[in-house]
């Protein structure tokens, strides 16, 4: 199982790889990049002719990325038009995915189809928060409780902090969670249409220099993060409870859109998600879906979204049942889409250009924005769905994927 | 908190929103490309220069994105050289990282850098399997045990099924999961270089057909996949176990690299880590980790990995511990490492490139550019942690990050 | 694995097996039992001489059981005194276990011990409510959003209702969660002394008939219990919020007590809690603790509380740190201490004499005896990490436990 | 939220609280009892004459109890007979269930009723296994790994060793799992029909002290339970894979069953059992499933197994489906039921006469019991579902609970 290894005799003394660092360049600029370039060249022997083959001014990119060397070229496809009801998205909306993945793209694209035909997806936002939960530590449980007595009176006067730094950013709700002396409080966010955790963070910190400040009680220790925000990952309390934007979608689809679109039928569908929710329980998922990452990823990464955050964003519950009448109720719940359109990739050339497709570019955009990803995923879940329920999911990829050396 | 929806009227009638589906495209051309393009211009009145500015030929998208209309383009950093000392990574490998997050490329640079003056990582793939996990429904448990019986008597027989279909897939064990009158079995491959959630399907496929014909005692409903073998996401089993490649990684740094690289003490990181650990725990994540998805998205999105796959990979267990010496033990285990360096989106222009920058291009690479991963991802986790320990986080983030709208 | 059954034939048709249900008696009385007993010594051909000596009154079980046949007894031990600290709880308690396990209440007594002598735990109840969750199931998500607009304006006048029910129920807060076109409505009450299942049982019920016959908007259906109130089962969403009451303690041992009670050192507590939370971590546990449920499990048999409960209160957070001057820091935090001081089985005749021996029978006695049982529980984690990391743990067993046929 | 405390000053120095602890008598014995008794009563000012009034010779609990000062008496109802068709377990049995809870008793006798009428509840042991899982920590992975070679090749030799300590105890795998530089090594035993869990702590020490003895390699530490082995807690680990015996349990109940004795229908069965599925899934339980505790631990209490086991025997799968005939599937899957028919408290006077009573005494009886308490779960999740599907659910709690003071 495991092949002995040499002991790494040398840890620690520096002496046991002799090669340097590259060089570190933060802002973009023509002279820095040819630098890494050609030492990597020089180094590894290989070349990068379509890497560096941008066809844009690299300067565009500052901010966004550091140690620069040339651009990551990814397909992509689009599918729809997506018929969405919701609060911010009302209409029909095209798609972009931008994934390596044969088949993927179809996929949705099917799933959309039923749905547009069905009279479009009802899709709701129920819920706003971004989180940024610091942990304080203190002596003992005494000097804890003298200090949330201190913060639970103080507490009202953060917002005005906030808004010395953030025009966006408002304090929904600061909640504290004790653990010995452990304290953490998760201050949660409105972050307009920004994906906020920058300006959570920043929020966050001025409140947290502030407190330490004027309390007179001070903690042992203090740390900006103490990792139960839910950033990055996939956690039972985010899909419990919100991170980013929690959005609903419906769909009810008539037995004859099943058949004819989804080359299946009710019966079938809702018996695969039943023996498939078993499936997913057995697993120890956190939710019960399929493939939200698809879709999610894809979908992020055409537009400018933090591709990240899918670990978080894919959780969620779908749900299928058949109806007397032969049609199909499916939804999908989706607690965790932290997605902006202003802010992190989403003003870079092709980004925009993806959100402008979708009629979600800039300030205003983000519900809207969600509601569609949330249809979107629909769409996905009601596609492997009916593929796997009708003994399509093996022929689907044969056909449609790339010739695999298998 | 919800807005009030006016009745979704004529959901499942096809009447309430008149738009069509766009056309569908399988194989990319330049006439179904610009048909798609001149349809999507004309319904939303956008136009796409740099998305279809690609400058390279689109055929040879092909077989990985379906109704192709052109390429987004991501920013693309280096960091490194990260020194690893594993199974089959040995030496120094400078590691692409696409990205739109400002500052990500930076922290996982200067963990880089603090790793390699310790003398290097040493990562080690500890174990490979990819699953797909059929289900069968019987019509009660006596059916089934039948079913199992001849099961376990056949299982040895599959091996040459999956020869005739893959030169690579080897079945490594099968085995069965019963929930009632519910069936599963779960197939674990050896995929070799791919990172083979196809080839698993295909086979998988082929056994279970075979199963279905030879079987006297037939399932009353079966399913290629029952959602429980943990593809797209984060599951406690796969966490537990192993899906795709399950390496670990290690590194002891002295205090003066502590303090001189990454501005903090053996002592600090040691309470974050132990105060972080409890936040991740209580937030109900698997495993217990910091930010794995943000190296992880960006090294998957710059080398042709499935990036949704982030999903599943995010999870893992990151450990430090201070020496009395002053000195820092770190580790990371990440148990589903689900990559490839053949099939997939590794043979597309700019992908291509970015394996070959880190020496992984190809068939006989995917375990070492799996211990590559994991000692990037466990650079990240000490640039991470050594920002929050010392309070350097926000300031990193209003440093590096693009001038953003708070 | 499995050994093949024969089909079972005649299920559902009631000719397989021929035998007639037991008589019911809901109530305690001489004849029924007699009835009972005759019964079952006929058809088994065995004698209850132990379970029917019950030296009590059966009628006084009334209420408590159904079908009653005897008496089961359960050897009792005593732990203590518990120095504790607390908002209730101050002073020192004599603590009943009641387990057939050799070498609990031993292990308990040392820790108590090792707590009284560095001068009484601190600990404190943070929080209580106890949950129930209802769950209306609509049309559509526009039916259900009417629903919920009704609800929200309604929400204040629920109070009253529970008042014409209750003496002791307040409704501390109804959240409402979506799926779909699921609304699940949690409703949190203040239960006073009583554990209070049933009594948030009958008040929501008298909420939701009210709702149902007030609201223009109907579900198509409802049920009183959703299964997402964490009843009987250790959830991820109670461990993070609270189920009953929430009670954290905390103590510093000096290393004297640590070596001399103790028999190990600081250091190895805190390096044996390291590893065992990477272990617990591994198993996919929710929360990271020793064995809370061998204590609480012991209390609970004693003084009349709900033993089925100890699904739930066995979940929380155990931490153990070694500081410098050697002494030792532990604290655990008990989310989902169900439990009360009236009502349930804690006016039963040994179970009055357990509660009062810990002076925690009757009202206002709950927050101090949930105090105490934190108490207990860290008294539990330290004995047992202490056995543990010294290599005591076997011995323990091998020397208190019975004799057992190994 | 949190009243604030006086600063705990005294802690660690013994000064705050001047109790002394209680004498600690290991043995049973009149003369300890007393002095026990004596001091509490002096010290609380109260008696304890239920308590006490044992009408048993108290030194048949030795090494069951320690610091014994009487007997908490449970009171004990009868359901069933339930019929069983098992591997172990044929024909009808009687089920003692020890609770204080009113209606625990009527509701799973009222479900054992229905399945006995429809032929008798097919319930099969699928798997055995009982685990102890010590954990080593090295300096690095290069000691590790040379360990793991060692262990690897030398583990046909250690049942040996187990059979030199135990007469039952046989290992069935060990499955190591890394961590960075910590190695856990998972031993699987057969324990016959003990629960086990002391059995294998000693053949585990026994292994561990061998291989530290004879490798070339030694652990900087080891521990002999990691906290990963799922003792007494919840985990998705043991819940997905077996913790003492894997038991799955069917029926299938006609339309007039479900009517009749259920007072509900199929088809509201199969919705309760839908909706409450999504429920469960939201709040993050292990599992899903309904009340499990409530019956198991009514079971465990009165046949002398560990109570405290409750927490990891509580967890599994329950899944309800109409037919189109109007009859009902049902199934539970319970993979931790660690329980046994020899040792612990089986032998004790009350605890052996319901041992009996389910004919379940002593050696070769485990399988059977644990096929029987999976049907007695069946039953239970049965009759509550029916409750719930109906609206029974609150009038069930009113009617049969004790008149509590709400």
């Amino acid at each position: 199982m495991m092949k002995t290894l040499h002991k790494q005799k040398n840890a620690g003394t520096g002496q046991s790889i002799s090669a340097s660092p590259l060089p570190f360049f933060k802002e973009i600029n023509q002279e820095g990049t040819t630098k890494l370039l050609t030492d990597l060249s020089e180094k590894t022997g290989k070349q990068f002719p379509r890497l560096t083959n941008t066809g844009v001014d690299p300067a565009q990119f500052n901010g966004n990325i550091e140690n620069f060397i040339g651009i990551s070229q990814v397909p992509t496809g689009v599918v729809g038009p997506l018929g969405v009801h919701g609060t911010a998205a009302n209409g029909t909306y095209y798609v972009p995915l931008a994934t390596t993945e044969g088949a993927l793209v179809a996929s949705y694209h099917r799933g959309a189809r039923a749905c547009l035909l069905a009279g479009g997806i009802t899709s709701i936002c129920l819920q706003e928060a971004v989180q940024r939960s610091p942990v304080f530590k203190f002596e003992n449980l005494s000097d804890l409780s003298l200090f949330v007595s201190w913060f639970l009176a103080e507490k009202q006067s953060f917002q005005p902090i906030i808004d010395s730094i953030s025009r966006f950013a408002k304090l929904i709700e600061s909640k504290i969670q004790i653990e010995g002396n452990h304290l953490t409080i998760c201050f949660e966010y409105y972050t307009a249409d920004a994906a906020g955790q920058n300006m959570v963070t920043i929020c966050t910190d001025a409140i947290c220099r502030f407190m330490i400040d004027q309390c007179p009680i001070k903690p042992s220790h203090w740390f900006i993060e103490g990792n139960s925000s839910g950033d990055k990952k996939a956690t039972a309390h985010s899909f419990h409870h919100v991170r980013g934007k929690k959005v609903t979608a419906e769909i009810e689809l008539s037995g004859a859109i099943v058949s004819e679109v989804l080359k299946t039928t009710s019966e079938l569908m809702d018996r695969y998600w039943r023996t498939s929710t078993m499936g997913v329980i057995q697993s120890g998922a956190i939710g019960a879906q399929g493939h939200y990452a698809n879709g999610l990823a894809a979908l992020f990464l055409a537009t400018g979204q933090d591709v990240a955050c899918v670990a978080e964003a894919s959780v969620g519950i779908t749900r299928m049942e058949a109806n007397k009448d032969g049609s199909l109720y499916a939804s999908v719940t989706l607690p965790n889409l932290i997605v902006g359109t202003i802010g992190g990739g989403t003003n870079l050339p092709t980004q925009r250009e993806c959100l402008a497709l979708m009629d979600c570019l800039g300030e205003g955009m983000s519900i809207k924005y969600a509601e569609i990803a949330a249809a979107l995923v629909l769409s996905g879940e009601l596609s492997i769905a009916a593929a796997l329920s009708a003994g399509q999911f093996t022929q689907a990829h044969q056909k449609l994927g790339r010739k695999k050396s298998i």
